[in-house]
């Protein structure tokens, strides 16, 4: 369903189109942010993001095909130049003036096609976040991952945000009774001290931050994962340190440590997943991951084993995330209630505010206090 | 789809929800009147009806589990016991005070359980119509059936009430020249002078009718289903006496008795089906029925026998109350019109007012003149 | 969906509503122009077309049965002659005056059921398009085929009407270079000099056009058809004439004649195609159509071969129209745009010019400039 998306999403962004190795010279469509757009590379491998109908009589694009740097399209040949401009139509001299289709600025970076879905003009003024050290330093072994989510973006958010639902929804993976522990439940707990910290930073367009767990057991996934690579007695208790870091609106890079109690990180087990998360429309999101280690240079299979770990656990949230979207949407419902709030949500709380915040200032209008996603 | 129900459906009333069997320790979702209902049993074996939504961000409780006498939400781990209220939030000490879900009146009674979706007070002046002669006295053999049929609930009163379909959609079970005959087109027939008695009675809160065709050839299912256990030359003449009950807006019981002509029912076979319509949401319902036989105890081949014949006659209106139901709603689609009726129409009609005279006293104000359902 | 449909459609026209042979003594139940028919012959043969729904509770007449010259509802048993008048109701003497159910003027011609859709009174006064000389002729050997289409009827004649689509959409059937070239491509072509003419004539309530290529070669379904059963040496060129027909506003005649270069057609391989499209609501389609061919007489093989070519064609343009119907339907789309046109465009618009006048001359409005479909 096409809906009035002006002022729903964030615009002046980049947004992740898809994988850099899935863009290729026979045009896709995809749809973000409720506009279906085309994507290729042309013949000398730019790749390039136009509006998925051709102007003449909105036959997809992407039925056609790639001549050279053009996109030709399938009904009557008319071509396409990268910048959206017919510059040819078979069996006639004249191409009509007004005959050109938008086109999206894109990057080419990091293993990612990015695409902006605002104003052009301000395309140059900001760049898609650094990944370099992740993707292209050559210290990591890495893996794509896709899931189509259908949920609103901000749920992910949410989701991704609060701690608490671990132990509830990722109980074979993610889940642990520590999260429980730091956040007041651990007295009387038979194990040795934790010692945790949370911390919390506003940065420029996001937040970061930083769990550490020690002289614990962790959480299955992270436990096994250490125990499967690094040796480690059964009764040895791990330290766990998770680095989380937001970017508005949607994208997030998580990257969790394990290592022995009292051993510093670089000893530890390590892996990094960014995750971007770009609305198909208000109801749908494309999900894209990586799963990145750097602790087995060149064994993927220690990678494909996280990579199987991480899809699982987002498996788990996505059965969550749909069901708690087909909930609260469609005739009749309003959305998600913010009404009664637990103490897990503060970081969403925030996340929401300053997305928020940024609509507002895009839309020249003042900050809406949005309960609902 | 949501749509608003309030006075569309009669509130306060028992609805069955569920058999006793499929109410388990395992929520289930059911959808009762356009609204999403979670049910349950306790560790204890109580049953519960709540609303699917956790208060909280609203994921369906019935991806919960039962933990003791509450539900956990199967997100955040939140707990709430069988009046709705919210008991605990892991992870912190005090509950939000507003952090409630609507609980239903449930009663377990009669292999179904019941639920109520009206006025809370009111359901302790009322209870469920009596089935214990049928199920709990221990004297008949019973077998549970469901259906799921995408139709107005009125279409289904319509349809049992009105006797004169069954020549033309049950051809092979119910279907009989008898029902033609008794009103009015017998005469001139080679067969021996039946004795016809059709009675209507009004009753509170509903419609009883009996129906007695004598020394004559049934329908095809009565007439097999006595031949096959009961001794009766090729040439007998049977009685067929039907006593059938409605009790509003939905609730039918259907007990068909085949005896040889002139003898007592005592001697005929006897069955007796239960037929409980709970709307789902304004076009589709819920068809739960039993067929019980009380001629042939602890015969369950006997019992299955019947079951196969009444769910086929089911079928065959199934098929009918769908087609109808396609082709009077939706879009530019106003009903089923009742602008022209047959004289097979009134017992219908009378439950239709029935059922409006009930809404108009629920809501306060005065009775319409539907037409249309 | 069935949406408010008047003065979309053209009404007082003939419409095929199927071919001759799949209308039974089984009713069929067919959408036209968005309303729902049952068609079937009577026993005496008659076909008949009467709306879909019974008057009295208005199950689907398609599920009853034929009885005689009647059709008989399958709920109650009423019956309807063919005029739409309900002449019995089982059990009840009188017939309510008002029961009856629309009856469409019918003509069983050519292979085709046409039907009527507008003022019935006006029916006598036109006939559907004369096809004697190929259906009824004995000249001919013939074959039907059928698609569903999901687009607007005049998507399919925008498609139609323009030839500069088929080197895009058709390359391994009719594309050509000629097509370009008869546009004023063809300068500096190897090729020897080919003639060309494209010859445009209104007549009433349609076109006539004529496309004429010689001495050259040509779209490759007509090239192998030639050389499949003719003897031509494999440099010889070859003529081809198109000799292409619309009505108003759905029916088109398609007869394309290949021979040896300088040859005359009665010497050629010709075919014939009469294409009649239905439109079944505002964004689908029946396609009917007939392959005939009058060179090899008795020779079904070489029919089907023909049948197997055109239906690969039209099966391309499917997925052309169905593609461009879906980008430019549903919400916040606002039909295929005629913003910007192309040289190949000018024979739709005349069509759909056509039709508007034809509309409005209909509804007794002046004609309104949509420039949407």
């Amino acid at each position: 369903m096409q809906e009035e998306n002006v002022n729903v999403f964030l615009r002046n962004v980049w947004y992740v189109a898809g994988f850099g190795t899935e863009v290729t010279r026979t045009p896709m469509q995809r749809r973000i942010l409720g506009e279906d757009l085309v994507i290729y590379r042309t013949t000398s491998g730019v790749a390039v993001a136009l509006a998925n109908a051709c102007p003449h009589r909105q036959l997809p694009l992407a039925m056609g095909r790639v001549v050279g740097e053009n996109l030709q399209c399938g009904y009557h040949g008319a071509q396409f130049a990268a910048d959206g401009r017919c510059v040819l139509v078979p069996g006639q001299v004249e191409v009509p003036a007004t005959a050109r289709v938008r086109s999206y600025p894109v990057r080419d970076l990091y293993g990612f096609v990015w695409v902006w879905m605002g104003e052009a003009a301000l395309a140059a003024t900001v760049e898609p976040i650094d990944l370099y050290a992740f993707v292209d330093s050559g210290k990591w072994d890495t893996r794509d991952g896709y899931k189509h989510i259908a949920c609103n973006y901000e749920l992910i958010n949410d989701n991704l945000a609060d701690i608490t639902h671990v132990e509830f929804v990722h109980p074979s993976t993610l889940g642990t009774g520590e999260v429980r522990a730091v956040r007041g439940h651990g007295a009387g707990d038979p194990r040795p001290q934790a010692v945790h910290r949370f911390d919390v930073k506003s940065v420029a367009d996001g937040i970061d931050f930083l769990f550490f767990a020690g002289n614990t057991r962790i959480a299955p996934a992270f436990e096994s994962g250490y125990r499967r690579f690094k040796q480690a007695g059964e009764k040895d208790y791990l330290d766990f340190l998770l680095d989380f870091r937001f970017r508005a609106p949607s994208f997030w890079l998580f990257s969790p440590t394990t290592m022995k109690s009292g051993h510093p990180p670089e000893e530890g087990v390590r892996t990094s997943s960014p995750i971007a998360i770009t609305p198909e429309d208000q109801g749908s999101c494309h999900y894209f991951f990586k799963t990145c280690q750097d602790y087995a240079p060149g064994n993927s299979a220690e990678t494909a084993w996280w990579h199987e770990q991480t899809s699982l656990a987002f498996d788990e949230d996505q059965a969550v995330l749909e069901a708690q979207h087909a909930n609260t949407s469609g005739p009749g419902k309003n959305g998600v209630s913010m009404a009664i709030s637990f103490q897990g949500d503060g970081m969403g709380f925030q996340i929401r505010k300053l997305i928020r915040a940024r609509q507002s200032a895009e839309s020249g209008a003042p900050p809406t206090t949005h309960a609902t996603g």
